[in-house]
């Protein structure tokens, strides 16, 4: 499959534009065409998944009903409707010897792609990496297998597609996904899509890179300027709407010269939403109704409506028990002082600082990217939400007439 | 050293665009103010090297004479001239929510160089991380202690210099480069200077992103439509004028239906140069001089006046060829076939693609980087020569007035 792809990617990488976009639109109709297959496909998957006793929860993740398979192709048609970021020049350089260096975007070649029970992931995730102009070999999990190889079939069936463009991994079983995170000189980027657990085993057994984040211990700092009512506003966003996801806040942090006139107000509000308060010394003085915070409080992404909650001397303080404590993932500062806004936004060292607003924007969608592949937490090759540019690179192209060095 | 660099990070990031050039210009300064204290510590790092009874080849890398230290000096001069890449805004999104979304560029954060035998390597890559906003951490090779110590003490000595932003490792032992290269937490990204055995240890027991190349096999590849009088020009250039380094030619391909016109006047030429041609049978039985190429010798970096030649069926051969023994490093088509050659770029994955020029181009000064810090056949991150650009990231600073997701 490695070589398969290897030898697909420049074919890929030669579709001009409007090819590529035709055969992003016509996966999409395949998809609806090919409804009763995959819903058939899926009622299977759905049916295992109750024998095995799977969740309510899972099994809804699983189901594909007719909306569903609906909003994934009109996925592929939003994605076929972005820009091309292929073929850009990124820099022109004619130097005085009469070379014109380019340095032009191009795909990255090959990218695998390994994600949990999600259906929708597979169209998805074929759509922008062939939009990237790159061949993809997906991997989908276990309870998901016949939805995912309906959905394979009926995109991959799509005219004009060159041979293995698309390849979906036959096999389920872990030696599999071993065995491609060791071809690296066939791949050239891994994504995994899932769960931390999921996410640490991909980095620890793979030689290819690997475009990812573990977790998102997201702070919120309650500056001594801030408009209480706003930083209230944010603190509910981030901690209560979707505690479950990466861009929650975890970890609320309060400048000592507002906490008196700040928390208790927090914590009425978060009783009423059902959020479990954990706080240090300080906090627990203002706000008896907090459950005193332990050393591991500060490093735990509860995913739930729990969250800790700590006073700081400073943004100084502040910005150490980020860098300490923190994920590099989305970080908050509610303040109306320029200045340390400013100190804020340059020294902490996350993919996405926040002024005055939640951090639940970080997301390829609300950023404008137009579809998303995952977060990144690393800080080389791409950083933050990843869409379609995070899957290419460049190369030098330079044309000469004759030029020789000496 | 790791916890002190990741400490003055954001201090050095915080130094505004003068500041930095100044220190800079500063350490050029220095470093002939201490011109003295250089050379008698270089004296014994040459008195030792002879002892150990090194090459004179490399015994001459070693030397400091006045104008290598002077040298040295201006190169730090024109990196402190050499634009800002950080604070740039890469993309500003302002979103219909009201957000403002800017891509920043910044720095990595704490960058390690591990390098040879060169002592110039101790400024030269000190002042380009130092430019690019990064802590840097320097280990030199053992040959060269007391010269690194002393260029090291002349640099760090600037005022205004932020405490830890240059640090070298005090011992020269193995166990210390092992220990550094564990230091995922700290250190942002590792550079390796020297030959591919030190390039392939440190990749290999890294736990930190490597920028990197391991070798350059390049081709030049002459197409039908060449004009051969500069497929020659190219070729002995590529060839012959520092067959030492990676931008050399390693193998010459040649489309079938030019080898006889253009086969013997290589011959004859590369004979006056002294190369040793190694061909494939077609190639011998125009050449009878060439000695028969074996499989291996199509991977070979041969760093010498070697050159394996083959003929090939056409464009689609070479590039098979290209992308089968190739090091994606850098690659050359000479042709007049616009067509052909547009072929040549788009399809072959290598850092940097030439129509009809020399290979040897691939440089970051020959590109107008200004400096460079190496050059990478890695596809994610950074491409080809790396400059100061290749030592930032980005990071999304969002600036809102309250903004939540609901």
């Amino acid at each position: 499959m490695g070589r398969r792809a290897r030898s697909a990617a420049p074919h890929v990488a030669g579709l001009d534009t409007g090819t590529r976009n035709g055969i992003l639109d016509a996966m999409a109709t395949a998809l609806i065409g090919a409804r009763d297959a995959i819903q058939a496909a899926n009622k299977l998957d759905c049916k295992s998944a109750k024998a095995a006793g799977l969740s309510a929860a899972l099994i809804d993740r699983l189901l594909l009903d007719t909306s569903r398979i609906e909003a994934m192709a009109e996925g592929l048609r939003q994605v076929a409707a972005l820009p091309d970021s292929l073929g850009v020049d990124l820099a022109v350089n004619q130097r005085p010897n009469g070379l014109v260096i380019r340095k032009v975007r191009v795909p990255l070649g090959v990218v695998a792609v390994i994600y949990e029970s999600r259906p929708n992931v597979t169209a998805d995730a074929a759509a922008i990496c062939f939009k990237a102009g790159n061949a993809v070999i997906l991997r989908g999990g276990s309870e998901a297998v016949a939805s995912n190889r309906a959905i394979h079939e009926a995109i991959t069936a799509v005219a004009g597609l060159p041979a293995n463009a698309i390849q979906m991994v036959p096999t389920t079983d872990r030696a599999a996904v071993r065995a491609l995170l060791g071809l690296d000189t066939m791949i050239d980027l891994v994504i995994p899509r899932g769960g931390e657990s999921l996410i640490r085993a991909v980095a620890e057994h793979s030689r290819i890179p690997v475009l990812k984040h573990y977790k998102g211990v997201c702070h919120v700092y309650v500056d001594r300027a801030a408009d209480l009512d706003m930083a209230l506003a944010i603190a509910v966003d981030a901690k209560c709407r979707r505690p479950g996801v990466c861009n929650a806040m975890e970890t609320l942090l309060v400048h000592e010269a507002v906490a008196e006139a700040f928390l208790p107000r927090l914590a009425e509000i978060m009783d009423a939403e059902g959020v479990e308060l954990r706080g240090d010394e300080r906090t627990r003085a203002l706000v008896p109704i907090a459950l005193p915070a332990s050393e591991s409080d500060w490093s735990e992404e509860y995913l739930d409506l729990i969250l800790a909650v700590r006073v700081v001397g400073d943004v100084e303080a502040a910005m150490r028990h980020i860098e300490h404590y923190g994920t590099r993932h989305s970080d908050v500062i509610v303040t109306t002082d320029q200045e340390t806004a400013r100190r804020f936004t340059t020294e902490v060292d996350s993919a996405a600082v926040y002024v005055n607003a939640s951090s639940r924007f970080t997301d390829g969608a609300e950023f404008g990217l137009g579809a998303e592949i995952g977060i990144s937490t690393d800080k080389l090759h791409a950083r933050g939400p990843c869409g379609v540019e995070a899957l290419t690179t460049y190369k030098y192209v330079i044309e000469g007439n004759g030029q020789v060095r000496g």
